[in-house]
């Protein structure tokens, strides 16, 4: 049952298995842009093919079209003018029903064989699909490149890493043999097939649309499952690149293109309920907002469902060796793509009485000012600070802006920058606005954009309580603390354990905790509210698949 | 973070990690319950403990109790007159939260080895709870003890192996160093623990109730998590004994008894849907009726929902070597405990043409004449039947007798048998009617009971085809294949991998449909409506823990 791009990929497969066991630093994708690492006149190509994309039908041909859809503008300004089919769902999943049958057929190492050249392939175009990412999400180019491109493959593939360990697990066939006494021992044959869910779907987000969608999707394409991917309607064009890929190599290898499809569709019409709620679709993987998810997770019984959402990242500042290079950290990780990441923090306790520092004591104010000061200086240059920033995603990021600037003193006002290329571009700065710990009502949401509050709380324990309490009840991707003090660097442990999110201690250099490295680390805990799966662990996939066996004596 | 529990039963643990791996025959306790095995004397004290039990209240106390509660009658006859503690449930899951407190914390090595030392424990009590099960279940005694006691023993340790070996690939900690160019590498300690969910709800069964408990309890249990088991109100007494145990090896190893409780209930309230929509109850495993197994699916949505639920057990006979001892192998499996294994066949498709075998053609109704006699055969004698029958669980299935017999003409009919120890014991023959494939109606749903049919239809293929279609429907947790041809086989094979059942082929000799040995068969595949979850693979086990992470700098 063995596939030659199962072989082909041995290696590769063998050294994300040997990086999912360790969790230690590995990545199989470069994430450097450079010409000296992809090739040279390779950004140049790849360019290029975004470009020559732009304005005209996208070159996929689909089951079940009923002419087109596609209206993606450009955070920074542009029409994107590409144009997808729009395909009628019933005679989609008759093709899926047909493709299914080889696939199903085809075995682990087909799926895997088949995932992994496909992850391959789609690496060798990430500065096509840079662009795409670029274009759609808003993020700056090297951003889009590394998060769009190697660090979303490497999601792909720990996932796939993480199918294969699953499945290997379960024997081909078993030989059965039970003592009787002084009889004769009865003796079987036992064979197990793994057998896939059924259909996968993955609903894509606007934000992160390979990032957080090629996980679901090569998940539940290397366990033999079908995957009908379903892009935001302003990030289509990443997906569809994808897609097509995919597309590519299931028709190389003999099988049937519709495996993979896309279902592009128009902004606000119920494609995705409809989808969601097809008997035919076993698997969900989301990425939204909390309404969504929890309407998929509430109806679309059928399946099993995999949701991240929203939520309400923080920070406790207890005390610190140096406080400035605490706020550069802080800074650029709510500067970092306008604070657009599932990531990013949003509420920054500090105890009103402020905090220790080597260089002496810092009072709250004195701390707010360091954190403002730090941004200002980040985002001061605006040729820097858009490479940082990139655009805002839509407009409800600068709504929220303006309503957030009533809810107290500002710190450090959001203003608008002109893009040195791109003069239609959205772009924002942080804005940071001072509370106290009892408006609670105002900060205990999610206000996703470029918006950050520093809490002033009676002392660090009160810090660490809300943050407890608002990862169990509004949840979070997020916690990230700030101490010398070794008692109170294990509260924070406790408290993020007990609420079941990750947690990083004194990020003062070159990580961020927007970050989340494949291979390293767990992305969600799947014990909060904001996801109820983590990027990726064996619960990722082992509902997947499922095993049949049949038996018979020898 | 070792534990001298986990130590202690280190080798018992490699042993089952080995066989979970290899699916092969392994049983870590002895189903024989003969003296030599367990021990000169115990079977009798193991009796005497039991009977002690009776007529008084049970040996338990828990949290938030408000009198008793208890009306067990035997299938056999007697009332038990055990009482047991009637709990206000707030009370209680007041008193667990702070028992949960330090076995969260206590980590995997603890979990694993409390587990395996509480089913180490339960095995020296083998035979008090086969006379518990027999005096709840109906289950003949012999039957009483190897099901309910070394199979359902082996099927915990099967969960706790799956669990330990889930739980142990996730790394302790981690090393991270990342290059960066010319620069210093990026260098960080990463810790990952592992979290359990909440609160594990266990609902149980009144057919088998420790061997379709104990795979969840123990799943939930190895994985931090604290256990409520909910009896069913008939067959408390063995899940009772179990929790005492559980509680007993606790509180011995200094952990709060409340980890693991009971709560049971009169029969017809709705003590199950209260513990079902709980907030801290985050995983439930259910054995039951399709009613309530997706009552619980669609409403306890904060919780993960493992449901085993009825449906329809098919045998398809399409040739056979030797017509008599297919016969006698299908008659056991339809009298074995009185049909009212879950596993047990109903549906027996023959070409109304009939059959090829060793000894010339035999013709539909020469077939259903051969099924007949075997089982006439082996209830002929009442001394015998009832070690094989046991007795009817309740009411309900000496109805659907009645009801059946008026379905088609009567092949053979069920009789009351007088038991020769136990005069009121409910005991009753197997049913068989006779039907035709377009009788759908009729057959295709759950006969729950010792009630057959044998079907004809047009051939093999549309036998497979309804049983395939049967087993998408309404479910199955077995399959049956009688033939002699590759190409039948391979055609039964293939619809039970498509519909997502066990298929079990040619079974002539000591192996019955109904039965399913831990570490090999896969009980349930997850796949068809019967049970959305296997016992045991990673699926069942993976998701009963999250893992949070804390990383900084080195």
């Amino acid at each position: 049952m063995s596939h030659p791009l199962f072989e082909r990929h041995r290696a590769l497969l063998d050294q994300a298995l040997k990086a999912i066991a360790a969790r230690g630093y590995w990545s199989a994708f470069p994430e450097s842009p450079s010409p000296k690492v992809y090739g040279e006149g390779v950004p140049e190509s790849g360019k290029a093919v975004f470009e020559a994309l732009l304005h005209k039908p996208f070159p996929l041909t689909l089951p079940g079209s009923t002419g087109t859809v596609g209206g993606e503008i450009s955070p920074y300004g542009m029409r994107l003018g590409v144009t997808y089919p729009k395909v009628e769902l019933n005679a989609l999943f008759a093709a899926i029903a047909k493709a299914e049958q080889g696939w199903r057929k085809a075995g682990p190492e087909a799926w895997i064989g088949v995932s992994l050249e496909i992850v391959s392939r789609i690496n060798k175009k990430s500065f096509e699909i840079a662009h795409a990412v670029m274009h759609t999400t808003g993020q700056a180019f090297v951003m889009a490149f590394q998060a769009a491109g190697p660090h979303a493959q490497d999601r792909a593939l720990e996932a796939i890493a993480y199918a294969y360990d699953e499945m290997r697990r379960v024997p081909a066939k078993a030989y059965w043999e039970k003592p009787q006494g002084k009889n004769e021992p009865l003796k079987m044959e036992k064979r197990f097939t793994i057998v896939p869910r059924g259909i996968g779907l993955v609903i894509g987000c606007n934000t992160f649309p390979t990032w957080n969608g090629y996980p679901g999707m090569f998940a539940s394409l290397a366990t033999g499952n079908a995957v009908v991917v379903k892009p935001h309607p302003n990030a289509i064009l990443p997906l569809a690149i994808s897609v097509a890929i995919a597309r590519e190599v299931l028709t190389e290898e003999g099988f049937d293109p519709n495996v993979v499809t896309l279902v592009a569709h128009a902004a606000d019409d119920d494609t995705a309920q409809q989808l969601a709620l097809r008997p035919e679709v076993k698997l969900i993987d989301f990425t939204g907002s909390t309404a969504n998810g929890e309407w998929l997770e509430k109806n679309a019984r059928q399946a099993q469902v995999y949701t991240e959402k929203a939520g309400v990242n923080q920070i406790v500042i207890d005390s610190a060796d140096d406080m400035k290079a605490v706020a550069r950290n802080i800074a650029f990780s709510l500067a970092l793509y306008t604070g657009q990441m599932c990531t990013a923090p949003q509420n920054i306790y500090v105890p009103r009485s402020g905090i220790d520092t080597a260089e002496g004591h810092l009072s709250f104010d004195q701390v707010a000012q360091s954190l403002g000061e730090a941004v200002q200086k980040l985002v001061g240059d605006p040729a820097r600070a858009v490479e940082i920033l990139g655009a805002v995603v839509n407009d409800g990021v600068a709504q929220r802006i303006e309503a957030a600037r009533g809810l107290g003193a500002v710190l450090v006002d959001s203003q608008a920058i002109v893009h040195p290329q791109f003069k239609d571009a959205r772009i924002r700065t942080p804005l940071i606005v001072k509370l106290d710990a009892k408006d609670d009502a105002k900060y205990l949401k999610e206000w996703f954009g470029p918006i950050a509050f520093v809490i002033a709380t009676d002392n660090t324990k009160q810090s660490l309580d809300i943050a407890r309490k608002a990862v169990q009840q509004h949840g979070a991707l997020t916690l990230s603390l700030y101490s010398k003090d070794a008692a109170v660097t294990e509260a924070a442990i406790a408290a993020a354990e007990d609420a079941g999110v990750a947690l990083s201690i004194n990020l003062t250099g070159g990580v961020f905790v927007n970050q989340s490295a494949a291979f390293s680390d767990y992305h969600g805990t799947g014990a909060n509210p904001a996801a109820n799966a983590a990027l990726t662990d064996s619960a990722f996939v082992a509902s997947r698949f499922r095993v049949v066996q049949h038996r018979m004596h020898v």
